[in-house]
């Protein structure tokens, strides 16, 4: 497996009117953790798109436990429990706050795809390398 | 089941660098057409929420099948499949663009909630019998 | 001039914690109102993009006079005060609430640049001569 | 002068079909940027709304001369010029991508409000006496 934590502070702008953080902006935060995730291994999604593949998200799921509040500094885990071997590619989130509570968990699915064609293909074999040595 | 539809344009801000609606910026559209679903009934959620019950989002779900462009009209279809007995309540929503193409397809469960004490509760009986003729 | 009048139906999305619209969101409501108001033309800001020209943001200002709430009907007025020679266009909004309550006023300068060169180009002339009667 | 530094990475979510951050998204990064600030003199805009004190925007302005990119890595400079007496605040926040380039300007107006009453107040001597050794 290959497990990361990054952390994030809630923003004003991210709480509603019910005074907690609006159910889908946790997505950005997940979004913003998976980016973390590969940058500590030395490549960046922002890379990735360069070389031409990009990584369009195709399912999300996420369940809500305890509400994440403003100015919470919040530590998303993410966890990519297998390497993958055809176009796609599952991370789970955890979202835990300072208090050490588990506020909620998402999975989200994304594909590998060129982007010039938008056929489906593999993750880029630089990212591979970096990855094969957790899941061995 | 009480099915309603109602239509959203995308917004530019809702796109991203890939040049499609960003993946959870489809939540607010639910969001909206949830909203919009309770007004055709004659009654609105801003009215719960003024009754002191307000409904959180327990969990979401949401797979993409196609992906939504700028200043594309989409029609939300939004369905209820069973009428709330307890504190739960389920929607299903499907997105659709004006090539009648199926881009997205949610699933929303909410709670009812006592805003005071923060207590689970159950549908205000003034929304149950406006629904209760859909679901006989 | 040219002026037009579109409506926005605030989401919760858009709140704050607060209970109030939060400020950047009237972007988005200014966006979109732009965007009705060329379509009232017969033409679409999309349409434009297809052939190569894009309108970059390049300054805003807005002041915030009474807050907007949830659910609110808003009014968004899109005044065009004088026909763009240049490169240079300015839009002023004004948000106005069901009760004719002026809310917000806001001043949005683009720029029409070509997509490909990203140099400053000016009005597409199948939007300059839709324009050109309301400014006679 | 009060000024502080703080950085903040650009999201896949702020970024529009244009290939950069949308406009309206750099408004939220002076948010954080001005909770940063305060933080840093060892009080949190969450204390002072727990002491009953709110801080609405009533007026924004900002210029954007170059785009922010996904994944750049952002300083914003917030400028505090003069200790405010009244019930008015001024933050003026300048961009700063990894290149020195400065890519936009904003400024801030807010009030210091009474969240009970909803009237005009002025800041709280905790934070005050806190940000006096910057002005004198």
């Amino acid at each position: 497996m290959f497990i990361t934590e990054t952390q994030v502070r809630v923003r004003y702008a991210e709480t509603d009117q019910m005074g907690v953080v609006y159910h889908s902006n946790y997505f950005p935060y997940f979004e913003s953790a998976r980016a973390e995730s590969i940058r500590q291994l030395g490549f960046t999604y922002a890379d990735m798109e360069r070389m031409g593949v990009i990584m369009p998200v195709i399912e999300v799921q996420c369940r809500y436990l305890r509400p994440a509040l403003y100015d919470d500094l919040l530590t998303v885990k993410t966890t990519l429990k297998e390497l993958p071997v055809h176009h796609k590619i599952e991370f789970h989130h955890d979202v835990i706050n300072e208090k050490q509570e588990l506020l909620a968990t998402g999975r989200i699915i994304l594909y590998f795809m060129e982007a010039k064609t938008m056929k489906r293909t593999t993750m880029p074999p630089e990212l591979l390398e970096k990855l094969q040595p957790y899941f061995t």
